[in-house]
């Protein structure tokens, strides 16, 4: 998928059509880059991904990013880019729905073994 | 700003403390691109960026990019990557509010010499 196609990506109707938390799903791409939608909810594990900054856009819900030494707290409309290398661990009380933008192929644990498989939809 | 402080970026409050359109406002960087939100009514220029992929999310109102060969409608809550090379022009009939990745420094006329200065807030 070297070019999206000419119409709109509506990133609700994208969100509607899977279930599962923590499993990012494809939506375009940009740049080397998969600009992704996720629903998330519970606690992630610590990670850090030493060769890109990872940023996250909350479309719904609410998330926490836990920093090591901050947390950030982020609603609808709001984000926020954790720099690379550093450990956080994001965290919805309940679901919440985000877009993310990481490099194609970073490992959504930091760690290939116990990462997601990204899927294009 | 190699480095994005930790705290929420609110795009509605950043839209919120300035005006004028077609001026984008950077409000976080990531992996070498400026995270930019931006006021737009009318037509812009036909342009194209020939080493970059061109990211378009609406957050509020309506925009249309014409193509050459297509035109895209896009609502709140969808985007649209405009791949390089591809010339394109951006319209809004009514006051939309954008959120735009391109890499930093990119003119967002596709010509240094008629851009807008990029400015962060």
């Amino acid at each position: 998928m070297s070019h999206d196609p000419p119409y709109a990506i509506d990133l609700a109707g994208k969100l509607a059509g899977f279930d599962g938390h923590w499993q990012p799903r494809t939506v375009a791409t940009f740049n080397g880059h998969d600009v992704m939608v996720v629903k998330v909810q519970g606690e992630f594990v610590w990670h850090s991904h030493d060769d890109t900054d990872d940023l996250f856009l909350v479309l719904a819900g609410r998330l926490r990013i836990e920093l090591p030494h901050a947390v950030v707290e982020l609603g609808p409309g709001q984000l926020f880019v954790v720099p690379r290398g550093m450990q956080h661990r994001p965290v919805a009380d309940e679901e919440a729905h985000l877009l993310l933008i990481e490099p194609t192929g970073t490992p959504n644990t930091g760690d290939p073994a116990t990462a997601a498989q990204r899927r294009t939809i």
